[in-house]
């Protein structure tokens, strides 16, 4: 169990959702390890790679203890990049997970999601560990050996089991802490 | 040199050219060799296959022996493979050599070069000899050695042969002969 | 923490060490996760894939956390497998871990340890954990990725503290069992 | 066909031939383009790069026209690598061409036909031509494309062009011509 502190993902801004029947969120996969893969259609390296890697992510774990979701983070060529064009791109490529497209930003190339996440470019992955925290994030090429073992470790740690103390809550004779620190209220 | 008969390759019909300061024809590309990589963006045999094959052509061949041409022969989703979303893509994957987009058709989904050529589907691959013709059209994958034992081939043939007739032909003191055999009027 | 039983792994009979100074045993290793790699040198599985992701995971991993140590283990053409010629494959091909030979049997082709592990061929890939029990053991191929997310596991097992009750002693109010089953006894 | 002046391939001195049913020579093999396969089963880029591709060009071309052919020339570590060791190595890799041993120097570590040839290491791939000439050679690595260009060439060319003296010669009503020109003897 790791109990170093680290932050709750922040919620997606999505603006339409693929491959799924209903809009997906942190809160409703609670439980799971979460494996954010965030690309562009047109990233030559998230074609190559990231996209790749999540297929085999997908098809190497239970669905119950992972769930592998695409962001389609666009901030070069918007206008080519559309969801229109992602709904045909997802078709020819097969991808199998549910993908999300990023909500684009009033200003500003970087949509919402790939900005409060502070992600660096495409393709990105992140690992949102079953409390709902982010525990990694890798802008690049990260390899299967590594990425395993941090999903391992992962999937390793307790969930925070219903009617049970939260590893964050904590009272002692001092009186009760909140689990979160005020000021993350969601 | 290959003296049987093989039918001149049909001419392209290109609606816009990408990477090429001119339009590019088969008369002016006469002498070379010809690969044809004909693709679409969202094809992902084309993009892990097809035209990384066509870039190690490019970059093992030299310009003046062999000439590698991409063609968008777009017949799925036109509406999100268009003219400016190749372009983003061609930035993207750094297609090195100069791309045509096949003219679209009055009716039906199949443009108008891929039709003359009788493609069956993407990627395809045509092998043009230095005398225009067609001499192989692949469609799905071919290995980097039977490609480069069928370049090797068409390399080994001289353009015209001396003191031959061109299949082009010519004009002699005796008079004007056809550059095809009558009966291959097209 | 698992709990479950795990049985200890058998102990190793190595005619001849290379690449370690000294002779490596399970006790001595006690507290890191062991990656224990059975090859033949003229396997082409093993050469292909089990060494070369032997060699990824010595790489991968800090060397305090996990051993990986190559066994050995020939059962066929022992006449030309020899500890000479392994040391000759084990300079061409540049293997940087320990590696064992497998101590030949009176009788029968199999190996003392290859026995002793019931491994069923070469490769055979066996992961034993910090508290030296088997807990996974591979014939064939296995995938970075699922390799990874079982190293990944054990790596986030705490190994037993010195002074701290093993996990599986414990005392109860009808008494203290033993660590091991007392047939165990090493 | 190629006129330019190239050195007959010199003979092979080979110790002991496997897969082949009598001894392999080169007139034997006159009219076929040769790919000599020169390799060390334990030199590491013969594993995994050439001897591969030697199987490639086994598959990909008309044995009437194309012969593979291996060559175990040993240089390092001759005390494991003998015919015994190369035996059970094709068998576990399961080379499907014949492969001659190398016949031992009587000084020095460069066996005899490696010598012949002047190679540098290996993998060499050597292509001798349907006149049985030295056309190329290739220490290390080569690609797929440009080897298949290599042989595509190669085999276009005429075996001797009908109406022309044979570069082997013969004897004609004028007499008999030196197959080489006087200074070649060999």
């Amino acid at each position: 169990m790791d109990n170093t502190y680290h932050p709750l993902a922040p919620d997606w801004q999505v603006q339409q959702w693929f491959n799924t029947p209903a809009p997906l969120t942190l809160p409703s996969l609670r439980g799971k390890v979460i494996v954010l893969e965030s690309f562009q259609m047109l990233c030559p390296g998230c074609v190559s790679h990231g996209l790749p890697q999540a297929i085999r992510v997908h098809a190497a774990f239970p669905r119950e203890q992972v769930a592998v979701i695409g962001l389609h983070t666009v901030f070069e060529h918007p206008d080519v990049m559309t969801p229109a064009a992602l709904q045909a791109f997802l078709h020819e490529y097969r991808i199998p997970f549910p993908v999300g497209v990023d909500q684009p930003a009033p200003r500003g190339p970087i949509p919402m999601t790939m900005r409060a996440y502070a992600m660096q470019g495409t393709p990105t992955l992140t690992l949102i560990d079953r409390q709902g925290r982010v525990r990694q994030q890798h802008f690049g090429q990260i390899s299967d050996l590594v990425l395993g073992a941090q999903l391992g470790a992962l999937l390793n740690e307790a969930p925070v089991a219903a009617g049970e103390a939260s590893p964050f809550a904590g009272c002692t004779d001092d009186g009760c802490a909140t689990p979160e620190p005020a000021g993350a209220a969601r």
